[in-house]
């Protein structure tokens, strides 16, 4: 625009630029990891392990309902405003759906909001209950977008590391420290952040985690933010607890779930939060001024493929895409990646669920040791293994604290939700690497 | 819910119910109009004149978009996570069109930021940039988000009243007092929000209004939010200005637009936000908070739609949805319109613009006048209407403050984007209701 302003100065003497501040509430916020990590993805054309999105096929039977739904441009009910709190259909069996599995009646017309993917419904969550000086502990490494959407409310995040055991092999060597979340809880606490499964590590609670966090609650009265959008990806048959499913719980409880997850979608950008009508409240608050109503066509398509499912999953649930596809495709992509990580000298940290591993790069010794940044280990060798091995992945310290972050600086994330080409392409550069790290050429 | 409740009781002798209260933020957050009315005309099965969308079939060109993505499931870039700030293809389809029409060159990558909707683009607006104690002009009558939304992010609307002339017959008889504008500023002043095209009214402000707000503007260091979601439902040769296109203006001015709105697919929710850099930047800050990034498949068919419009608007504009198909289908629906409720005896202000009427019925007597409510009389009629006439409209006075909703309670707003089939039985009710009226029942 600098072409603009000249013009604009011959035809008035004065510069027209807003000289106000922006609001305070935006004045800390600072770009997201995901900018910096796409963007060099991109920019190098790496093979791409980094972002967690399926590169695969989406599921034909989903896309299907959506053909049907841009088959019929008369529908209004498919492509003008749908009811603001979730498209009726949608609502309707995510409510049979999620009756099933907390083993309680859901309301669908009270106790459930769509939201443009569970990003946004966690947003609503911490804007419609958290108060300026709130404090919301939060599970660490955590996904990174609940500590800024924690201060954007103006609440105060309060982080409680999750302890890797040592000769960890599996995500369920990540452990819940209770006592360490029970020392956490202040006066000021209202809040406690539950991903299961877990995001970056791949960790499903156990029951007697779950029961741990549950204890916890009920004794210092706490909303709990059961955040399970991998509540589908899970493997070997291991079971998927949903929080509001423990006694008791559904009501102190909001639970997030994501469409785009379940049906590997994720740029459909469709979730869910489902809550007692007290916790919801607020959200249907805050909902009312933001987006107001979601998007139509994909809510009727969403809403379409679940019937489906709900039909199938409980007697033939061999046809299933949630109770069966997904978690056999995802398996086999988890094993092989496993191996591939193995092979090239890494220490895999297997997960139980979820789309991500976490593996550990310590025996590695390169370049990217005595690059100048004052950023930490991991977040260096991710930026080197990008741009001089075009293999994109994330650093996992940016899951951490500021003060938690030297401790865990020696991982990276990678996603297995790839296609077999891709994950061929990554095995390749893995090799490569293999041999440049133990050849020591530094 | 309740029966959970005693079996819960069973099991453990205390309620769980959390005992903790909001935040404060939404503690005065009131339920929508359209929440009443929506339901409300959805209960009585009524012809439905009232909520702003089409009841006509979408183009059918935007709905192949949208099957093609459909039809590509093996497609990252159509159905995963596009870029947060707007799909890339989106941009700078948008980025060109805008260049024309503000006769300004738009950088894609960094002033324009896609959203769910106008309705977010407005959020983020006033997110970004108002602060507690922050004061914002409102031209009333107003579309009723922007108060709330104003009070959510802390800032105290400013209502300035749009005077209607006497024995008002057109939509340009709504006249912008600019003194009123001018004694309305103050030092807490940040931004006054421009609605053009005008909803409730249908006004089409005039070049000499627009430079009389931009000059104000100036002076008082003003951002203005242009809210031009109606820029394509202009009628009869008139000539829409974008405000972003008066000299200097681009520079202060955060201009909003929609798809839903130009490609008549108001579920398909995507909008956007215009500005230069630095208006902006606050605005990513919520988004990265918020929802993060929008619905792919849908970017995706609007890009490819815009791209072809985009071709044909200048050289073959005969051929154009956007400059000619949408106000040629629109402006035969308001004429015919204007003639049922002249017929009807009322008083219509005729449209220069929008999809909306504004219509008197003062000289109607019934039994909505006796109604015990103390509500403002249009909310009586408007009620009465549907209930009994099953006839659905809105109450234009719900666009006001308090204070003016008195003098602003003898009008309904009525919605002419509706099918033939619709508009021919709103007739049929207008005229009983011409009969009943004239006849003195009641």
């Amino acid at each position: 625009m600098k072409g603009m302003t000249v013009l604009r100065i011959g035809r008035r003497l004065v510069s027209t630029m807003v000289k106000r501040s922006p609001a305070k509430r935006v004045q800390s916020t600072t770009p997201s990891i995901w900018v910096e990590f796409t963007t060099l993805a991109a920019e190098c054309k790496a093979v791409n392990l980094g972002q967690g999105f399926p590169d695969t096929p989406m599921p034909k039977f989903v896309a299907e309902k959506l053909k049907e739904v841009a088959n019929q441009p008369e529908r209004t009910d498919m492509h003008q405003y749908t009811r603001g709190y979730g498209n009726p259909k949608l609502v309707s069996v995510l409510g049979k759906l999620y009756s099933k599995l907390y083993g309680l009646p859901i309301d669908a017309n009270n106790q459930i909001v769509v939201t443009v993917g569970a990003y946004l419904a966690l947003y609503y969550a911490f804007l419609g209950w958290i108060d300026h000086g709130d404090e919301v502990i939060i599970l660490e490494p955590a996904y990174d977008c609940y500590s800024p959407q924690v201060k954007f409310a103006g609440g105060t995040p309060v982080p409680v590391v999750m302890p890797l055991k040592k000769d960890a092999s599996s995500s369920a060597d990540y452990v819940l420290d209770a006592e360490a979340v029970r020392k956490a809880v202040t006066s000021k606490t209202k809040m406690i952040v539950l991903n299961n499964p877990h995001n970056p590590t791949g960790k499903l609670f156990s029951r007697a985690e779950l029961e741990a966090v549950a204890k916890i609650a009920e004794e210092h009265d706490l909303i709990v933010i059961a955040d399970e959008v991998y509540e589908w990806h899970v493997y070997e048959g291991k079971e998927m607890i949903r929080f509001a499913s423990l006694p008791g719980m559904f009501d102190r409880t909001i639970s997030i779930g994501s469409a785009g997850k379940a049906f590997s979608v994720t740029g459909w950008k469709l979730g869910w939060a489902i809550g007692p009508d007290h916790l919801l409240a607020p959200i249907k608050a805050v909902h009312q001024n933001c987006v107001f109503t979601c998007s139509t066509p994909t809510q009727h398509a969403v809403a379409e493929a679940m019937e489906d499912e709900l039909k199938i999953m409980d007697d033939h649930p061999e046809k299933s895409y949630l109770r069966t596809g997904l978690s056999s495709e995802l398996v086999a992509k988890r094993d092989r990646l496993t191996s591939m990580v193995r092979e090239a000298g890494m220490t895999p940290i297997v997960p139980e669920s979820g789309y991500f591993m976490m593996a550990g790069f310590k025996g590695y010794h390169g370049p990217f040791e005595s690059d100048l940044s004052p950023d930490p280990l991991d977040f260096r060798f991710v930026r080197w293994l990008c741009r001089e091995k075009k293999l994109a992945t994330i650093p996992p310290s940016a899951f951490y604290s500021p003060q938690f972050k030297k401790d865990n600086e020696h991982m990276v994330r990678l996603c297995f939700f790839k296609s077999d080409d891709t994950l061929s392409k990554a095995e390749a550069i893995l090799k490569e690497l293999k041999k440049e790290m133990s050849g020591g050429a530094n």
